[in-house]
């Protein structure tokens, strides 16, 4: 079980601006991907939370942008959990430029479980067992979920 | 009772791209800002519809553009409802600078009314009276609905 | 001259997501818009400094999400800008629901400037006069500008 | 060489729509995608292209949409040169759900060749090599390039 995941994905046209370069807030959906995959990496995917009742809106959101990402440039999307309480999970993110490992920016985002009705709700134990070990050993762990999304 | 709505968008830098034109997929966006006002011209909103159980997924989208819009250029979307059928609508657009009058765009899509479910339905007969009296004068009519979104 | 700009603008249904309200990263495009109409209240518009050859790449962006925006919302966005250093700005938002003025979110961003090559660079003096007078008077101000985006 | 490409990509959260189906202007980035995929196997990217001052901006766009692409989907995009004329191009589409083959949409989308100045230009012989063999071969080609974005 991985508890930092590195997904790779290239920037599309449509992501980027007048300045030549990625618009800032299409790293907030890049985050989106890496935190889907390192879900799916824990064994289940976030679409299966959902159908169970568990959403995970984001209440909190913070992006340092130290290098911007250019158009068709391939990107590591490298994600951990960082923090994990009762309803509240804490993912970290860093973007990398993959040809030569450049930290391009590095971000947080902050999620509270919620059921469909978005009222606050409890993790069900499949899903908390899974990001507790996934919160647990992250500060210790390689990476070692690849994917391309 | 307008059957042309003229709203009035000003284009924002993310929806820019490199080429320093806005990307195209972006005019699709605004056709829905100008259909959505053309309902609301017309004395209902298309939320009301989908809380009656009514949504009009687009089922076939055309565009052609003929000059670029560029950021902060204010924009006049110029919609009617060009046909309707049964369970079938048929919206027009024409996308121009406002500071001149030049048609920078125009297109067309065709949306089916499904319920809930997806599964096609009908239109109740408020909204059916509405939405045909749009068509039968939309050939005829000068713009009256002026909004902003 | 103000330096609290609000300004309207309604949610369209490409910004919401499957939850059934708006995907969390537009809220930077909407403080785009709001950052975009204080300084054209300030007299000049972004458009015009990057002509001048400078532009202001964010470099730091948060937002709290405390109650979710819906589709066809029209919402607040009151913009401010907190702080101005030599190259450095820093602009504060609030994105509130305009019928019963609950605020929805909060954010702030930071820039800095930078010439057409993205290297730093300084504000000519009409700039910085104008923007080192709102930063000034920004924290004892009363919104005067109300644009509709 | 191969000329017609097909491209794997995953549905983003950011990308659904309150419907709980995709938003139908993503296809048109989708179209992108494939498009851009299909360059590369031919041997160069489109990043190369603007390097050496040849823009391919869309003129016309259509898309016919048959079932919702939904959150998570992976999804195949079949990408071919349809046309090729002297500075006109023509791209054709299939979106297909990749778990059963189930075609989701398809599309065109016509390009015409411009230098930076936005200006009608000609393609230098490199690029138009290779894409007058990519049109020619793609009526009869079986898919050969499969990428994942």
């Amino acid at each position: 079980m991985s508890t930092i995941c590195e997904t790779t994905l290239r920037v599309r046209y449509a992501e980027t601006d007048q300045m030549a370069v990625v618009y800032h807030s299409n790293y907030l959906i890049w985050f989106e991907v890496g935190r889907v995959e390192l879900l799916r990496q824990l064994g289940f995917s976030y679409l299966e939370m959902e159908t169970d009742g568990m959403n995970l809106p984001v209440v909190e959101v913070k992006c340092r942008y130290k290098h911007p990402a250019r158009y068709d440039d391939e990107l590591t999307i490298r994600t951990r959990l960082a923090q994990m309480r009762e309803s509240l999970l804490r993912f970290h993110y860093e973007v990398l430029r993959k040809s030569d490992g450049l930290l391009l920016a590095e971000g947080e985002s902050v999620h509270v479980v919620v059921g469909r009705d978005l009222k606050r709700t409890h993790l069900t134990e499949k899903y908390r067992n899974a990001l507790q070990a996934a919160a647990a050993s992250a500060s210790s762990a390689t990476p070692s979920c690849t994917t391309q999304s």
